[in-house]
């Protein structure tokens, strides 16, 4: 005996569970992953719905051993083809949809794989590499990281650098750089830029997330901010709440626009302490350095309960609704502004 | 006062200068260059008519100098984008004839940019590479190479490259191998191979030139055969005449079909003594070894008198139509035969 209200509340429920589980659900996209990489960990990313993935291939490594990443990954696609493939372009997310499986999309966190050779530049964007770090927290050959304590801005080779980036449609990416060459490379560059995996400074101070002048340079030059679940970039660390979460976001949103917004979980799954300490330390010193976290805290600290992995990305949807974002909104944050920024920064650009 | 045959010749020229001087003349497609490359050399190429180019970026070069030569064809791209294009697939030879363009096609002449790294046949792919022969001379990891005194076939590794080769699209060359190499290369591989640029050893006895039963070989499991103009490999070297090259080529399409069959110049414009020694030897040794020349004839001997360069490739059109093979034969081995192996072979097999 349904009454309108009984079929309309079964209409509700067959569309919701439609939404969950079938693929008309909202595009997914996590713009920053770095995990010791396994057919659990692809698996987990088809459940949570993730149509594409930005991974991190090298941190420290030169070119030749770049390549060799490149070489691994091969064999994920040849081994898992009905789970993973590899995503060079935003049509390539389509087809992924299409079949079930989500792109891969490669970066580099530092521009050591290019070595003091602009020639790299194209080649590694042939061999896949979609977004480049200008720096890792330290002084590169092209600008100036995040944790040093002056900021030159853009070298005479990062100028050339970043022009060559944008013939070929390598995004330059600047999460891990300081301020001033985040600005000057925004501005510098004529396609936009990207800050894959940060949050807003002023939601919680920590070194690796952006002013709000950074976070203005970038989206008004069109670029995209990617927000981290990284729990050193997270107001009260591994227990901030998904609601504080999500009002960041929706803040963030009213400041610098929702389309130019969306995830970079910034998710380092399954990595033992070592990989953490090579990210940090690679061969630049023989010290110690913690990064983001102290000698107390020397390990990868506990993912908030509501975001352990790929299968929880629902719940940041969920999260964002609840904030009285339109649904055009959540869409863009959950993937659909990562698509458009990828379909239009990905290609060379037309001799 | 034109009568009916006045008429038929006047047609009979306009054609002929249609097919000359205009695109819509026969494919032409050269199996292998390998020039000190310039503006001057590509222009050629155009004045030839020629629609793609198979051109050699290794000899002896590890994987990471070959990445060099990758960076330097990448900046003839940028720089002379009227004439030349890079070529991957069939369809590029297209767009190439479309934009009055030559395609380049990459092949490495030696195993040696992959060094004992399977993973690296995938990603010289991507960057490009199309045919890559499995010995340059000598024995290589992967075979037996012409020059050497006992032929073992294709080693452990080599039947794994060849498997991984057919499987990403990227042909085995066996224009440098010894007979038993090559016969087993072709019966193994379950894609055609090529020998891209050589001759029949009945014609000119070189070393290089390729047995009878070589020749079978391939050609019955579907393989091509590139007829080489490098003076070592022509009856009377330097002094050969077109007549002789042409009917040489005719009675190879009356042994092993007119299907299997194209050129491969072996043209080597513009080079210095110095990369001929570099091509013989490499690192491989500190004496000096002549290859197919001599003590007496040690540089690069003198091209025949009817093929300089590029730009006359015509005259092998001409004297093949000579012959008394039909059209369809002349089209097929003036391009035609190299267009079709290309787009079957160039790309990687359906998983």
């Amino acid at each position: 005996m349904l009454g309108e209200t009984g079929i309309g509340n079964l209409w509700h429920a067959f569309s919701k569970h439609s939404l969950d589980g079938q693929k008309d659900s909202l595009m997914r996209i996590d713009g920053l992953q770095y995990a010791n990489w396994s057919e659990k960990i692809f698996r987990q990313m088809r459940k949570g719905n993730l149509d594409a993935v930005h991974v991190t291939i090298a941190y420290h490594e030169n070119f030749r051993e770049t390549v060799l990443n490149f070489e691994r990954w091969n064999r994920w696609f040849e081994t898992c083809p009905d789970l993973i493939m590899k995503g060079q372009s935003a049509a390539d997310i389509d087809t992924a949809r299409a079949t079930g499986r989500t792109a891969i999309f490669f970066g580099l966190q530092n521009p050591s794989p290019i070595e003091d050779d602009i020639g790299l530049v194209e080649i590694l964007h042939t061999l896949g590499a979609r977004f480049m770090q200008l720096t890792y927290n330290n002084q590169s050959l092209l600008a100036t990281g995040c944790y040093e304590d002056e900021d030159t801005g853009l070298t005479r080779m990062g100028k050339q650098v970043v022009r060559e980036m944008n013939r070929v449609g390598l995004v330059v990416d600047m999460s891990h750089s300081a301020d001033r060459s985040t600005i000057e490379a925004a501005e510098l560059s004529d396609r936009p830029i990207a800050i894959t995996h940060a949050n807003p400074h002023a939601w919680h101070p920590a070194r690796r997330n952006k002013s709000d002048a950074v976070l203005r340079a970038v989206t008004e030059n069109g670029g995209m901010l990617g927000f981290s679940l990284y729990p050193h970039h997270l107001k009260d660390k591994s227990n901030c709440t998904l609601v504080s979460f999500c009002e960041m976001i929706a803040r963030a949103a009213d400041l610098y626009g929702p389309d130019h917004l969306g995830i970079g979980s910034d998710l380092c799954q399954d990595q033992p302490d070592s990989v953490v300490e090579w990210m940090r330390v690679g061969r630049w010193t023989k010290e110690i350095d913690y990064g983001e976290g102290s000698a107390s805290e020397a390990g990868f600290p506990a993912m908030p309960d509501w975001f352990q992995d790929s299968r929880d990305f629902g719940n940041i949807e969920t999260g964002l609704r609840a904030t009285g974002l339109g649904d055009s909104e959540v869409a863009g944050i959950m993937g659909g502004n990562w698509f458009r920024f990828f379909a239009q920064n990905f290609k060379p650009r037309p001799m």
